[in-house]
């Protein structure tokens, strides 16, 4: 049935194993409903660094549907009324990159919970069916059933990280590794996975267990998704859509030519 | 002639009589003109809640403008920068939601009206042909044939209402009833024709009359408009595109089948 | 399950009773999806008459089934690639229009059978996940899930009727009554109900159940389909989006302004 | 009044004026509409070369008709049933390429006319709105309202010219000449305005006239098609959009930089 | 420089290394543009079994040419006008899927290319910037430049397989095993690398050598491709979009969960 | 090579000539590719007036970089999220409409420049290829090759202009000399190039030179851009894509006819 797919991400997240996710960027249902139809427990679609807009977000969020899965929707920086119309479409979570303070988190949670909680406005139009709840019942859970997830990716956001996770309606934090590489080394590198953001990410991870809530990462491919569960992240993302067709397709190119294999690491790190 | 459509709105709002409103939630102009073609004196389209974006709105203006009618269109919460795209698009009128101070409102009217009203850009794309004027003369109208309306759907809105009413550049008000009843019940229930909105519904037709100004109402259906018409309601929205098809695929589907008909009201609640 | 939906088409047909379709006309898959969501057995898109191109009904082959009803596609008027391609695009059944004689019968089942019934390519892209089975499986299976249905709408279709019905890899029949009133009326006037196309639908009946087939028709609203199912059709739809959007839209201007309801039979002809 | 569009071109036609047309290949409304506000007596539109698919086709006429003119769509080889699509989604006219013989011109004129003359399906979409016609009356009127134009543009039409122009349900012809041109030299060289092709345009306005037909061109400039009205065409296309914008473009950069223009004529020629 | 894309395919043929082309079936640039982005010698869009439509495959050309390669494009079952607007659009080959006879391949051929060989009709619109040639320099070479390549896929094509690469303007071969397993097995059984498929691929690859053509061949993976061009097929496409892409998943959920990897081979067979 | 495109602006602006640059206002790439295939340094495509949405914006400047043009996107009025985004789409620079104080500035820069300049994000997706770069190159490169550029259009942002100049990531100034026309006669005319603009011109220029940095002006034909080139601005658009094709085809329709051709000046003013 997928009539309560809205509804499986927290029970996942419930579950205690770590949530794994696709990673889409590509604005286009059948690249989702492709990558919804392996097992993941989840498909995230970017429309921050991606080329996903609402109208091919609302239509990969269905196609994930079909194949049985819920979607998250990672929003570009601010766009918090964008987050209320993608959780209408059906999104089982939005994540909001570069939440910086308390006052960035009560914002975004303002647009993704009802009252009290936030100030999400009435219009579950593609959520409702989703969900498998009448009018009164999904007013009564959606502050559950949909997650609101905020990045940490900056100095900023370390040092406010306690208030962050002490705002309500945030369900979970997620580190963009990237992000908060560059913004470690002042704009000196991109090294997602150099000691620093290492060093940081088992204190987001150790806080948000502190405050009863989970910690997430983007992760590069499935051998780092799994090291990243080790370090007690319970949302992780695998690599993305693009990247993973062209590692793909650079190892089917060289067993074609006969010539040694290029691996998944050698693309352009566009994340 | 549709080279006037744009000024129809405000003709009709002068002539006195109660302006019913088709209400459009899908992304497609079929949609938005089909209801164009029968006898509404508007079309409103919903980027807030519907499944709108912005080039299906500038497409489904274009379409209704077909058919003879003007169109309104509801931008999501705080995009005051797509409301002067709309209307540049050609729309006769931008709704904005959850406006709830003053700075709220002179923000929003900053964005629909031109110097010294407001700070509007020049660029009136498409609504240029469609106005029928001149360059000159649709600078000097501009700001009274488009109309900037804004919902008021919580309590800090009804704290205010008089603050947003005495703004310049707010032509009207409009009821978003859903919301206002979980705000007015904590969150606790979805309840737009409760006591709450309609005590409340009084009073902002009274303080908007107060002010020489106009108050809408989203209505759920032609005998809801005909009752919201009679409390004074000046803009009243008749149900929407996809309750209307289901509601009508629900009749007829009872009459094939020969079991009695299962009411407009039945359908889930997303709005 | 969704996973199923291609297979539901055979079984509603195989249970005997009428099956009630929607019908689309919109290129928008929200039209069909809300459809779907109400109790039709299936929902027909038609690119004969209707907008749909061949990325619209793929789309909307895919919202009717998230809703988890099978999709039918009318494709235009000798268009037989594209019939195989909305097989493979997930569609459980398509209807060819102006099939006038066993030569255009066998060309159109061609293109829907796999061999040794026809030659239809392999290449079920999304039909495989929408139908539950494996690729042995479904190509075994195939020919008899995915409904073949030619138009009767002309004389020579009447004269060459036991023909069509003869050929092996057509399944069933569907009257086109706006046509064939035309044609019987050497294009003298629309009247799909008139006594011509009557008497014409009795003998269809019964022909197609002589070749142990079934037979479908066109029908205006559910009073009409309730009617001709009595005749003995036995895949009916109802209406159209446009029309019955339309329709209700009148209905609910009307009780707005207190005025008396113009019926759904006043709306422009346009099937 | 836009309700009236489709029945424009035949007025125009029947005045005796040339109708002068542009021409768009670009699939996008706002290229159309924008020419459609200039003072063409109608657009046409190209699927067979241009980059107009059929969405893209029918949006445009709409377009088109929302600025006040009829439009006219040029179909690929041979698709007489998208002629006839395209004629339900309001065109006014279709022209088809590669009318090399009576039975391609009886072929087309089937799908373009209804009973008796041809054997088009009902189902006038979105033309019945444009035509400002009822059920009956555009089922009368639809074979004189909406115009099948056969182009010639080989040896084998030249030679077929008169039993093209037989064909009761074809209302026009229209030469190709850069396909003339090709044809008439067997390949060697594109050369639309070489003495071969001016010879062959005068028989063709000659038989045109002599079966109370009418000749169309097209021109690849405004002189060109002052030019060709001169020589007795009635349907004078006008360069094309890809053209003007970039020989404009030329024109401005010249201006811009200060360095003499290049005139229209140096762009390339893709028609 | 990619003005010269359309060129690049004829000059990899003429190198005689074989052509390894990626194959896409989504309707999204960005996929062919990911593709393109790899060392593959080209980029087959398949409109036939894919989601591709004409629109998706024009702007999906453009997408490979930015990346540097040339596209070809498959089109439906006998749609050999839409082969030409391909070429138009610049793809720098058409392969005609089920080529059964001489007939069919004059009937392709004659689309494919300009007078005196064929009957393309004028009108390069986005291949002439692509190839880098003017008017003359285009007309006079496009019939080599863009190569027709017919499928080779059924017991009627084996049997004229002479015929078929007899005529002149069919520039190669290509076998579509699945196809021909469940021909050749009479719809027994899809069995692409089965002994019958590859008996008759070396029939084909030496009567192609033999006309002084080339044959290509569907392969399922890296490794197959390797093996085919061992055999001599000179045009080897690798996987596909989403088999990639679902393999490349599967591989790294394995990574992720810490479980045995499931290969490539383990998806659903929808090629 | 398309591959560097994005660094070509910086190049030009280098070189010290004028940069001369397209307009683009209709949300399709084959308009900004058509433009761009003429001698122009750089294509603008405006989101904030014109129809592009961030799709189209998207794949036009991919069009544009095939045709080996940088392009620039002006964003609506404060959507400084969008600005980022459309970077990491390759766009090579950014013009942010009403920048009217140094915290506008700031704000922007912030979006548009890595640390420790700013706070882009990282996720150069379709920038990286086209840069040229590898990931530790396009970062140190990245806020020098991607230019932000500041509108200054009212009062406000004269008296703010030092300060807007001297934020370290805003590269130079933009004037929109339509708005700066109304502020300065607070509303009550458009006069683009009355005295009270060209006064202010003047003063900006001078300024940016001051500040080592460059201005720039929307200019409505080559003529104006010729004469604004001379008054030191060294970024000046050409008129607009509706514009420039709308004054064309009055200039051929008034060939056709043999009328007196009306001027370019003749259109609407829509910019
Ligand atoms: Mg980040
Ligand atoms: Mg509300
Ligand atoms: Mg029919
Ligand atoms: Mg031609
Ligand atoms: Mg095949
Ligand atoms: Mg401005």
């Amino acid at each position: 049935m997928t009539e309560t797919v809205v509804g499986k991400l927290i029970e996942t997240l419930a579950g205690g194993a770590p949530v794994f996710s696709a990673w889409v960027g590509m604005n286009e249902p059948a690249v989702a409903e492709a990558l919804a139809r392996e097992a993941f427990d989840a498909v995230i679609l970017d429309m921050q660094h991606g080329a996903l807009d609402f109208a091919g977000a609302c239509q990969s969020i269905l196609a994930v549907a079909l194949a049985g899965l819920p979607a998250i929707v990672r929003t570009p920086v601010g766009e918090f009324a964008t987050a209320s119309r993608l959780i209408d479409a059906g999104a089982a979570g939005v994540i909001a990159p570069m939440i910086n303070s308390r006052a960035d988190a009560e914002a975004f949670a303002a647009f993704a919970k009802f009252p009290p909680l936030g100030e999400r406005s009435w219009g579950p139009r593609a959520a409702l069916p989703l969900s498998g709840l009448d009018t009164q019942a999904y007013l009564a859970g959606a502050n559950r059933l949909t997650q609101a997830i905020a990045m940490i990716e900056t100095r900023e956001a370390l040092a406010a990280l306690d208030d962050i996770l002490a705002v309500d309606g945030v369900d979970g934090v997620f580190i963009g590794p990237a992000d908060l590489s560059i913004a470690l080394s002042d704009g000196a590198k991109w090294d997602p996975r150099g000691a620093a953001v290492i060093e940081a990410a088992g204190h987001v991870v150790a806080r948000a267990r502190a405050h009863g809530k989970y910690a997430g990462m983007f992760c590069y491919d499935g051998a780092d998704a799994h090291a990243m569960a080790a370090l007690g992240f319970r949302l992780c993302s695998i690599g993305s859509d693009g990247a993973m067709l062209r590692a793909a397709a650079r190892g089917e190119l060289a067993a074609a030519r006969g010539t040694p294999a290029g691996g998944p690491a050698g693309g352009p790190k566009t994340y």
